[in-house]
C-alpha cells in the first residue's frame, strides 16, 4: 500500500485529497512560492494524527502541518512534495471551566469561535487581528500570534494554559497540566510556541480566558515627529493610563487610505504622524485621559485630538487604521516587512532609516505604521511609478538588508508578528546569533531525529 | 596547575574558598544532606565564568551555580564534590531604561536591591516573598520564582525580558533582544527558567519594570468551608475585583500563630476558614469591595469580615498569614509540601485528602495554607506528641505518595514554587509523562554533554 492508500484506509476516502486541489491547502497568504504538495489529509482525532505521523516517520515523508493559511512568512507552504496535514476538521470545543477560566478545544477551531465561545460564557478571549475569522488557534500558537490587543493582553504565548502535541514519531506529549504554578523541570510547553508547525503538530489546546473589558473610548492625535509619537506612549505610561491600543500611522498612509477609500480625516489640516489611542473607561479612565490631554498639550506632545463621541466615529477612526494594508495594495505596488524594535530606539532607528534610503534608494516611499505601543513597526517601501517592478523587488530585497543591519544595530528584530518560514530564512542571523541558531538546530534533532516535521523552514 | 590553582590564578586567592568555609555556599535552606564541595569560587564578570566553566567542561569537573542560597529543593545543594559557583560579587547595576521598563544587572543582585532601584526610578518590580532580602535574582530565574502577588503580576518568568547565559563549555548565550515582539525561532530563554542551574549559568538578566502600584485595602474574612473559599475567589473575579492578593488559612494554621505569637484574631469566635484579601485602590476599588462583601453576604460565602482601617492593623493581619511557617516550625515538628492544583479541584482534592488521613495517617494533622488564587497549597503534616520524631518522618513519606497520587489525579503540581532539585526528584514522575522526562534529558545533553552542570538535579 502506497502512502495515500494509507491515509486513506484510516481517514476514508474523502478525508484525503490528491488531485488538483490538494495544493489549495499547502499554501499560506504570501506569494511567490511553487507549491508541491504528495496529498491533503484531514484528520479529525489526536489518534489519526498519532497513526498519520508514525507512518511518515517510519517512512521518511516530510509533512507541513495547515491551518487556516493566513501565515505572512511561507512557513505552511508545501514545497517539496509533502503530505500536507490539515486541521480543518478537528474544530471541536472540549470543554469551558468556568472556575479555572479556560477553554480547552482541537488546534483546528478558527480564532473567531474561540472568541465567541468565551464571550457567550462570559469571558473574553483577547488575541485578536484581521485574519481572525480564518486562522486556526494551533496556527495562532505555532507562530505565537501578535496582533491589535498585544499593548494590553500580551502574545497568544500569555494565552496558553497548556497544549496536547504528537511528535514526529507518532508519540503523545500532553502539557496540559493548568496549575497556574508548576516548577517541575523544563518548560517544553514554550519551545513549541513559534516553531512554526517544525517540531510536531498541535492537537489540543487548553486556552486562558478573562473578564470581558469595559466600554472604551478611542481618540486620534495628530503630531508632527516621531518623537512625540514615543513622548506620547512615554506619557500615557506615566500617568496609567489604562491604554487597549497605540497605533501609529504617517500622513503617507493616510493618503493611500485617502486615495483608495475616500474615508475622511477628522483634521482640517494634514499632520505628519497620527496616534490611535483606545482606552478603557472603567471607572477612571475618562478623567485619566483628560488630565492626559492637558498635559500632551502643555508639553506640545500633541498639535491636534478628536474623542469618538460615539461607535461609529469610533469605527470611522479605526477604518483609517485598518485600511492602511489594503489601501497600499490596491493603490501601489509594495514591499513588507514587519520588524520591532525597543521602544527606546525607534526614533533614531526611524532617523537612520530615512537616511539610508534617501541615500542609497532616493525614489522609494517609505510607508510606516504599526502597533508602536509593542515596538512594532510595519515598513512598507512603495515603488516609485518610473521604476519597473523587477528593478523595485530586487532593490527592495537590497534595501532589506541595509535595514536589517539597523534592526541588528538597534536591538531589534526582523519579524515581529509574521516569524521566519520560507520568506525571512536567509536573514535570521539578522536577530539571532550563531550559537543560538546551532542549539536550535540541536533541539529540532531532539524532537524529529528523521527531519519529516515541516523541513527547510526558519533556520533549516 | 590543579583546579584550585586555575582559579586563583584567574580570579585572585581571595575568591576562592577551598578551606571549611566553602561548604557554607554550597547548600541551600534544605537540611538533611550531606554537603561536600570541592571549592568555591566568586567571579566578578562574565569572562571570569566563562573561564571558569570552559576549564571544568575541559577537564570535567561538575560545578554548582550558587545564588542567595534560599530555596527550598536542595537544588542549589552540593554533594558531590563540586565547584561552587557563587554568584556573590557578581551584583551590578547595568543600566535601568525609563523608556523600555527595563532593568539590567548582573545575577547575583539581591531581589530587594532590585525593588529598591526599580522604586528609586519610579518603577516597581513586582515579584517578592519572605527570602527577598537574600536571594539573587539569577536564582529567581533559576527556580521561576513565585510569591505573594503571583495572583496579579504572574510569576518570575513574566517578568524576564532576556537573559545571558554561560554555557557549560564557557560559550557565550546572549538572549537579551527585548524587543515585545520577536518571533524568529524558538525560544530559548524559556528553557532556562526554572532549570534550576543545570543548563548553564545566568550572568546577566534584563528585567521588565512596571508602574507603582495605588493604595492598597487589606481585608480579612471568616468562612466556614473551603468551598466557600473557592467561591469566594470566583466571585472576586467575577466582579473584577483589582486583586493584588488572595491568601488562606485554617483555624488550625491560626491556632499555631496565635500558640507561638500570642497575636490576637481581630474575630471574636473562631471560624474555620480564613481569606486574606489585598485590594488595589485605585478609582473603584472601594465602591467594588463594598459591593463585593454584599453579594459575598447574601450567598452565605463569608461568615464574618473586618476591613484594616489604618496600615498598622493592615500589618496585623498580615502577621497572622505571615507567621505560620515560623510558627508551625516552632511549636511542632512539621513536614511541608508545596503543591498547587487547578483552582475547580482544590475542594475535591482536600476532602480527598482529608479522608487519605483520616484512613491511614490518624494521628497526622494536616495544616493548610497558601496563596490559594494561584492554586497554590501549603500542606503540613504535624507530628503527633505521641509519635518518635523517625517514625512520623518515615510515615509522613509514605502520606506524601498518598498525597502525590491525589495531585496527579487532580491534574496538579508536586512541586508549585519550590522545584524539584534533590527533595522532589524522586516524584518527578507524578506531575510529568516518561515522554516529557525522556525529552528533558535529551534537551539537558545539547546544552550539557559533558554533564558537568548542577548534576544529580531534577531527573538526572
Amino acid at each position: 500500500m502506497d502512502a495515500i492508500g494509507f491515509f486513506e484506509s484510516i481517514l476514508g476516502k474523502n478525508a484525503v485529497l490528491s488531485d488538483s486541489q490538494k495544493d489549495h491547502y499547502g499554501k499560506d497568504y504570501t506569494k511567490n512560492f511553487t507549491i508541491k504538495t504528495l496529498c491533503a489529509v484531514f484528520p479529525q482525532t489526536t489518534k489519526h494524527v498519532q497513526d498519520i505521523l508514525k507512518y511518515c516517520y517510519e517512512n521518511k515523508i516530510a509533512v507541513v502541518p495547515s491551518g487556516g493559511r493566513t501565515g505572512l512568512s511561507g512557513a505552511a507552504n508545501a514545497t517539496q512534495n509533502e503530505v500536507v496535514l490539515s486541521l480543518e476538521k478537528m474544530n471541536k470545543l472540549i470543554q469551558i471551566n468556568k472556575t479555572d477560566r479556560t477553554l480547552r478545544c482541537q488546534g483546528g477551531m478558527v480564532t473567531k469561535e474561540v472568541q465567541k465561545l468565551a464571550e457567550e460564557n462570559g469571558f473574553y478571549f483577547p488575541v485578536d487581528f484581521a485574519s481572525s475569522g480564518s486562522s486556526h488557534i494551533a496556527g495562532n500558537i505555532a507562530t505565537n500570534a501578535g496582533g491589535i490587543k498585544v499593548i494590553r493582553y500580551g502574545l497568544m504565548r500569555d494565552w496558553v494554559a497548556g497544549i496536547q502535541v504528537v511528535l514526529p514519531n507518532g508519540e503523545l506529549l500532553e502539557m496540559t497540566n493548568v496549575s497556574v504554578k508548576n516548577n517541575t523541570g523544563y518548560d517544553l510547553k514554550h519551545l513549541f510556541i513559534g516553531s512554526e508547525g517544525t517540531l510536531g503538530v498541535i492537537t489540543e489546546c487548553v486556552l486562558k480566558l478573562t473578564s470581558p473589558p469595559g466600554e472604551l473610548i478611542t481618540a486620534l492625535f495628530a503630531l508632527n515627529s516621531l518623537e512625540n509619537v514615543t513622548g506620547l506612549f512615554s506619557l500615557a505610561r506615566e500617568e496609567k493610563l489604562p491604554l487597549s491600543a497605540f497605533e501609529f500611522f504617517t500622513t503617507e498612509a493616510l493618503a493611500k487610505v485617502q486615495e483608495h477609500t475616500h474615508k475622511k480625516s477628522p483634521f482640517a489640516e494634514s499632520h505628519s504622524h497620527y496616534v490611535l489611542m483606545e482606552v478603557e473607561k472603567g471607572e477612571g479612565g475618562e478623567s485619566a485621559l483628560e488630565k492626559f490631554v492637558e498635559i500632551a498639550s502643555e508639553k506640545n506632545l500633541i498639535t491636534d485630538g478628536v474623542l469618538a463621541s460615539n461607535s461609529v466615529q469610533s469605527q470611522d477612526f479605526w477604518a483609517l487604521r485598518e485600511n492602511i494594508s489594503e489601501s497600499l495594495s490596491q493603490t501601489s505596488t509594495v514591499h513588507k516587512n514587519d520588524i520591532s524594535l525597543p521602544i527606546s530606539q525607534i526614533a533614531d532607528f526611524c532617523k537612520n532609516l530615512d537616511l539610508l534610503l534617501k541615500e542609497k534608494y532616493s525614489g522609494f516611499e517609505a510607508v510606516l505604521f504599526g502597533h508602536i505601543g509593542d515596538g512594532n513597526l510595519h515598513v512598507n517601501f512603495v515603488k516609485p511609478k518610473s521604476m519597473s517592478s523587477d528593478d523595485f523587488f530586487s532593490h527592495a530585497k537590497k534595501a532589506d538588508t541595509g535595514m536589517f543591519d539597523l534592526v541588528k544595530k538597534y536591538g531589534g528584530s526582523i519579524s515581529a508578528e509574521h516569524g521566519i518560514g520560507l520568506t525571512k530564512k536567509a536573514f535570521l542571523s539578522y536577530t539571532r546569533s550563531p550559537l543560538e541558531i546551532s542549539l536550535m538546530k540541536q533541539i529540532k534533532k531532539v524532537f524529529d531525529p528523521q527531519h519529516i516535521m515541516n523541513p527547510g523552514k526558519i533556520f533549516d
